[in-house]
């Protein structure tokens, strides 16, 4: 098993119950929670019709998740409707509950269009400098990220970066797309949550939370442009607002994550 | 049993199960979902330490609910640490999920302050006319609401407006209070999400989602500012962002609800 449809090959057990592969990263000793949040999305639409689309995901990062205990998915199917299927699914290890995730899918429909603009000056992945691996125990492994700099960011605090998944994706699996949004929107978002705080040296950073929006089908095997832009904080917890568009300028997807980010404290 | 603190008065029917009042409302013919999402809080709350305050909740309005059906909400203790608990809430009636639910709660800590501005242009509620009371079934009874014109909002779409329970609440009840901005944080929210759209026409327009984040304490006798602004639409479902302001200018909490805006089909 490697990189990201690696561990979305999910075994199923019966009773909607599925066990998941748990994928390793240098020097990382806890499972990344984008991860367990794609697995727990695969596994609610391994039981819905696949005419319904991932519409939305909510998500409780509950506690984090160990590498060495097996992990298995449980889904539980809230309702099937015409247009819209709703599932609850917890990550379990070992009567452990690591996420609670809810999902929604809905049949395509026509209606009105609105999107969020891109950046004013958007300079192409193609022209940054391929981002070095982070040092410590980040997922970017089956990953490109390069990131703009502040100059390309309209507000004053915030991150904005492209991100391409390394592996080939098939075209009609929309699911996986929506998967592989899930594991990119978790990436950096703590530094956005601290990013543009005047003086503030973060300590402790967790995901506490995780919502998408999934807006209309997305390339997988194309990069990607997340923003994130940080809304409040207060009460040691950073709320994120993001958004992803495609290559060609198209808004695919919304997201926000609250991060637990606390101050550095001095030993 | 009236108003929104008469229908948050759960009665516990043992094993983490409450009964839920079912309030009326003139020509509404199903249940408003903000109240059902404010008493699975409250319900969700009955089992968490009281030194633990809401911090975010997250829910899916999986079906109408029905006025003359019994309602009950069947709490799931997710986790119980020492900074954070999760519980899951089902809403059900007559064996039928209507919401699910799951929310946080936090021992308050302490951390850096961000917060989203207020209107440039902020008439205080005193100096609005009274609104009033819409005509197809708005669960306005228990609620004053005061809207701010077009000119007051800085962005071409969107709402903008004062909200106040009609009631009096205990300075003590933080729970309550969260209740009640959920409760508020459901009002309106389509007209949000149709908005600013040219020559668009809605239809059928129904809450799918909804997200709140707690930022600090609120208190339930005071009008609260609600901004409301409309990201995204597409595939007939419309993502609004919110905030909550109290009369100080403290931006007190922060919501998304993904709403279905169907076009008007002509008959």
């Amino acid at each position: 098993m490697s990189g990201i449809r690696g561990f979305l090959d999910l075994e199923p057990l019966g009773d909607d119950r599925f066990a998941a592969p748990i994928p390793h990263y240098p020097d990382r000793p806890t499972m990344f929670g984008g991860q367990v949040a794609g697995q727990a999305l695969r596994a609610a639409a391994m039981t819905v019709d696949p005419q319904q689309l991932p519409s939305s995901l909510h998500a409780y990062y509950v506690t984090s998740g160990a590498l060495d205990v097996p992990l298995v998915m449980e889904v539980e199917r809230v309702r099937d409707g015409r247009s819209f299927a709703n599932r609850r699914v917890e990550a379990v290890q070992d009567g452990r509950v690591v996420l609670s995730l809810e999902a929604a899918f809905h049949r395509p429909e026509d209606g009105p269009v609105r999107a969020e603009p891109l950046p004013p000056l958007l300079v192409p992945p193609e022209e940054l400098p391929a981002e070095p691996a982070p040092a410590r125990g980040f997922p970017d492994v089956p990953v490109e990220v390069r990131t703009l700099d502040a100059e390309s960011i309209p507000s004053t605090a915030g991150l904005t970066l492209w991100a391409r998944s390394r592996e080939a994706w098939p075209a009609d699996d929309p699911v996986g797309a929506a998967c592989l949004l899930t594991y990119l929107a978790d990436m950096r978002t703590g530094f956005a949550a601290a990013s543009g705080l005047a003086g503030f040296e973060p300590g402790m950073m967790t995901s506490l939370d995780h919502s998408l929006w999934f807006h209309r089908p997305v390339d997988a095997n194309g990069w990607v442009l997340v923003q994130m832009r940080p809304l409040v904080n207060a009460d040691a917890r950073g709320l994120v607002l993001g958004t992803i568009h495609d290559r060609a300028g198209n808004h695919v997807a919304s997201f926000t994550q609250e991060v637990l980010v606390r101050p550095r404290r001095d030993p």
